[in-house]
Order: structure tokens, then sequence, then C-alpha cells
């Protein structure tokens, strides 16, 4: 692929690249459908009957832009939080929140600190607004809050970003560490604490944030939880500054209408939450107990799902993940080492835990035999 | 609302703006539904009843991302057009492969080309990328090709747009005017052929141009003809570098996975498309109809909405929008001298036209009251 000359020269240094390649585009590689998606951490038990409902209602009335102010669902959410709408930015998921926020706080060679092997998506929009990316390694298998908060007083960093709970390792902190932590917020930094996943976190994960602490911005979804990744609806959290900053740059008729409404069902439908905290526990007990039984360790997690030491390295996860995705079942990895010698398992109903037990044992017959012969 | 110290110097610059107040805000603010909602150029014959049930039916699946390659879409309407997937990139709208074009192409202070009162969310991108906005008015009210690639040639220009036809005036090029255009494009400018509304369009409309050419890239959008603005599904044709271009930027998950079933659907219901064109050109008559019954002087339109020129200033127009708003009918105007002479009236179904058939005169004499005490 050439390079257009008339590229901004930031754009041209940057690679035609993908964070993620998505199940759709393996299924044509490979000519088949996954017997089992469980690669993307969507949420297999799926949106709240009510939130389905809404949506196929909201279908007839899509001619109809969105409200651009989200107004009805930026006041459930604060309601929600029990704090002002003020606090609250609605945006087409926290992949287009995250890119907004790098947009107006990073300029060319601007220094932003993050773990490595941490969302790759992020990094993604570091690079595309001309950041510097200075990473700090995982301890043990969690991300390391005072080392990132060092290293961003080190470079000065613009942002910090560290997600509570963790992905891709389904770790997390307790939320009074997260709070020493955004009290340990350099001067001239702002922190991106990303909760994809913390309504399927224990409660004391949560940390207790004035939202009017303008060092951090918490970013929620409801791709996760509320099983509406294909809706494309988040929130950003943070002090009325901070939020209002997004209208600077954001897409304003950026929301789909069906996901508004789609979201304002889902909220207001709290036993459905409750209902999928209670299978996604169970689901990551089934994950986890498949894994024992191979002979492989899952890790705790605070997610939708589980990631697995395979005990060996990156090639051998590899060989192990390729093996299985032969077998139609869709699953992802941790990029870099020593992470990467995972494989990383989302949490999904009985048929689909069925069918990655299945298919494991002769996976790991064939990555052993793969890893043997290397 | 105080600027964050540590935003970057280009977005300390920019505003908290918004190029359009949606109408739910309007609603709000005067505590009232609108009757008709005929201001934002959507179109209220709605999306086919194939892509309503696509969508409908896609609601359930909304726990799945989309596919971020639209793959499926992406081929579909490659094949609508009789060419190679290559060419075209699928996204959340045009304003938001806007977006992504002048991010891409557009580098501080950089010029860029545009009419004057030309689509304010293309400028809002322009500024949000700290380009430089160069202007050239209407001639009548056409935008005038010839003029902007002279200036764009005089400024040295990145970028230069054109709509086609045109949003706020309705007025059309010839195809053939269009392609001299293409071929004038100096070195180093790509031009942005907006086409959101040419589905409306006279055949003769719709430029012959090689999808190879590297000068151009066109904007099409499910939001207009097709009806399905609040799914957010919009497409880029250009040349196969430009296209990949948007790869290095872009959100690849941003798409939701329910417009993709519905732009889908729709493309294939070329009848109701049909019928869509018959419908709209009815409308466009009833809303001359009633601009002459009032005296006022309704513009040619290749849209689905009819600009009606009011006879005076933007004064005067400005007063009988409000008038019309306060009568429950949402139309907009637009923006500068001398075009705000006019009001905008989007196309819709048969009660809307005799709403705004029936606010009109009372909103005449209210805002000709308003004109003569000024």
């Amino acid at each position: 692929m050439k390079n257009d000359t008339r590229l901004t020269a930031l754009a041209a240094s940057l690679p035609a690249t993908v964070p993620f390649v998505g199940p759709e585009a393996q299924e044509r590689a490979r000519g088949a459908a996954f017997t089992a998606r469980l690669g993307a951490n969507e949420n297999g038990f799926g949106p709240s009957p009510t939130a389905i409902d809404a949506m196929a209602n909201a279908a007839s009335e899509a001619w109809m832009y969105a409200d651009p102010e989200s107004h009805d669902l930026r006041e459930a959410i604060a309601d929600h939080h029990g704090i002002d709408p003020q606090h609250i930015m609605v945006g087409e998921g926290i992949d287009t929140l995250l890119g907004l926020v790098v947009r107006l706080f990073v300029g060319q060679d601007d220094p932003v600190v993050t773990s490595a092997g941490a969302y790759p998506t992020f990094n993604y929009h570091v690079a595309g607004f001309g950041g510097a990316l200075h990473t700090i390694p995982y301890t043990g298998d969690f991300e390391d809050p005072d080392r990132l908060i060092a290293k961003a007083t080190e470079v000065g960093a613009k942002l910090i970003y560290i997600s509570n709970p963790d992905n891709p390792m389904g770790s997390c902190h307790d939320g009074k560490t997260i709070k020493r932590m955004v009290r340990a917020v350099p001067e001239g930094a702002l922190l991106i604490l990303d909760e994809a996943y913390i309504e399927l976190a224990p409660e004391t994960a949560v940390a207790d944030i004035d939202p009017n602490d303008p060092r951090v911005v918490r970013m929620r979804t409801f791709s996760k939880a509320y099983g509406m990744a294909g809706a494309r609806v988040g929130y950003a959290i943070g002090h009325p500054d901070v939020i209002s900053a997004f209208n600077k740059v954001r897409n304003h008729f950026g929301m789909s209408r069906i996901g508004q409404a789609g979201a304002l069902a889902a909220l207001a439908d709290t036993d459905w939450i409750a209902t999928i905290r209670e299978k996604i526990a169970d689901s990551r007990a089934e994950i986890s107990a498949i894994a024992l039984d191979n002979g492989l360790i899952p890790l705790q997690s605070a997610t939708n799902f589980v990631t697995i030491d395979c005990g060996r390295d990156g090639v051998f996860a590899k060989a192990l993940l390729d093996a299985l995705v032969d077998r139609g079942i869709f699953v992802r990895m941790p990029s870099i080492a020593p992470q990467n010698r995972c494989i990383r398992v989302s949490c999904g109903p009985i048929a689909d835990m069925r069918a990655f037990a299945a298919a494991l044992p002769d996976a790991l017959l064939e990555a052993e035999a793969a890893f043997t012969h290397e």
C-alpha cells in the first residue's frame, strides 16, 4: 500500500493498522463460522430483554438523528451514579471516548504512560495523535499503579492509562489503591481510569472518587456487563471542565438513536444486571474448571473473561490459540511477554463452554506437538 | 466554562461548540414536542420496511461487536456501484468520514477551501485539526466550482469541499460540471465531493468519475434517501490509497452492528428507494406550493428539502423561523448572507406538510410585525 504524498507528516508515519482482527475476518479466512465466539469479551448472555425490545422498537425511528446531547441517557446515567449530568459525557463506546481524550490532551511527542501489553486501542490513539508512549511492565499479572505514577512523574506525562479491572489479565485492584493512585497523579497529567468491566468486579474494586476531581476521567461502557457491544454506547465520568472539553472535538451527531434507546432501557433493568453478574460468575468458574481439568492455570478474574496461564511461553500459547481457532473456538491472547503465556477466554452460555471444553484437550495435544517440534 | 490548562494548544483554542442544536434540545427549551420535524433533512418517510426489520432483528445480536471491516456491506455497496470493494470505506456517517479525511490531510494552518455558508460540520472538523479555512461565496444559489478551484490553486489547498446537490440551498450541478472540477483539482489537493443527497437528484447530477482518480473522494450516506440518519452509516468512494488511509486513524470497531444490518437491507430494497424518490418529489412540490401560496419563493431542489427565499434579509428569515418553531414546526436556515434570506424545510409525510401549511401564514404575520418594528 502506497502512502499518499498529500497526507500530513503524522498520518504518513502511521501504519494502516487494526488493533484487533475481527472474528468475522477470521471466519472468512477459515471458510467456516466459529462454534463459540469467546475472543472479544463480548457478553454472550446478551442485553436485557427490555433493551432488545427498546432497540427493536427504535428501529422504525431510525430516520431521526439521535439527540446530540444524549440528554435523557445522560440524566439516567447521572441518576444511576447519584451525580450531576455535567459530570457525564456519552459517546460511541469507550474506544471513541479514548480517541477524543487523546486528541484533546496529547500533541506531537507528548508523553503518555500505560502498561506494556495493556489495551492496544488506547495505544493506537496515542500513536494516531503523535504521542510518545512510555510503558511500565505488569507486576505479576497486575498493572502497577505506583510505577505508572512514578513513570508519569519522570516523563511529565499528559495522560496515564490504567484499566481496573484489567484487560487482558482480568486482575483487579482494590478501589482504595486506585483512589491512592488518583491522589498521586502528577501536576499536568490526567489519569484515564478505564472501568469497562467494573460492573462485573467485586464492589470493593469501585474507587470512591469525587466526580469533581480534575485528575481523573473514568470510562464506562454498555458493551460488557450490559451486553451491547454492537450498539456502541459508552460514557465518561469526570470534572465538568474535562467533560465539556469533549464538546470541542466530538462528533455531536455521532450516536446511534437505537443505541441510546437500548442503553436507557438496559440501565433501568437492574434485575437483569444482577442476573448477568451471577451468570458471569458461573461462567468464570466453568472456564476455570475446564482449564484446571486440562492442567492449565486460570487466573483470578474480575471481568467477563478468564485469562488462562498455559504454563509455557508465548509461542506455545499462540500454538494453542491457533489450534482452538482451527476447532471453531474464537479466543484471543495478550500481545507481549510475559502475559502472552496466556490465552483469554470470554464468558458465555453453557453451549459455548461445552464447545470450549470439548475442543481444548485436542488443541492442547496439537499445540504440544508443535511446541516439541520447534 | 474554563479551559483546562492541560489541553493541547489547539484544543485550548477551540470553542466547545456544536455545529447544530438538536431538535430535542429545542423541544426541551420550549417545553413541548414539535408537531412537524422538518429541520434536519431527515427522511420522515422512513427507512425501507425490510431495513427496519433487519435492524429490529439485529437488536438481539447487539452483544457482538460489528465486523470492523464491514465486509458484507462494503461488498454490497461496491456491487451497487459496479466497482471493487477496495474503493469503499464504510464509516459512522459522513460526519465521521469527513473528520477522518480532515485529520489525514490537514495539519496546523494547512489551507482548506469551501463555500461560505456550506456544511458547518466540515468547517468544525477543519477548525478542530487546526486547518485554515478559505471560503468562496455562492454564485447565485450555487456553489461555484471554478472559483473554488481557483482559490484552492491560489492558497495551495490540501482539501476542497463541495456538496452536490448542495446543502443548504438544494441546488445542483450537472455531473459534467463536477467532472470538469475534478480534472482541475490542483496538485497536492484532494476534492471532497459530498453526495449526501445524490440519490434524490436527477440522474444527470451524478458525475462519471473513475474510482481510481486520486483527486477526489466521494461521500455517500444512508441518512437521507435511505432514511437511516439515526443508524449512522455512511461511506466514502475513492482511490484505494485514499480509502486505505482511513485504516490509519479510524475507529475500527466504531460501527453499529444494527446499522450495518439495516444498511445492507436498505441497499437491497431498490423498490423502496424508487418509491422514496417519488414521495420526495411530491413533497418538494407540496412545500413549493405552500411557499408560493404565501408569497414566498421556493428554490429549485435536488434534495429532500426545499430552501425558501423569504424575500427579505436574514433578520426577517430568522423571525419567520422563530415564529414557525414557536408553532411547533422545526425548520432551519442557512447561516450567512445572502443565503440566510431563506429558510430550509425538509420533505416529509402529508401530515407534516399540512402542519407547515397551517402554521406558515400566522408565522409570516408575526415575522412581518417583528420586522416592521425593528
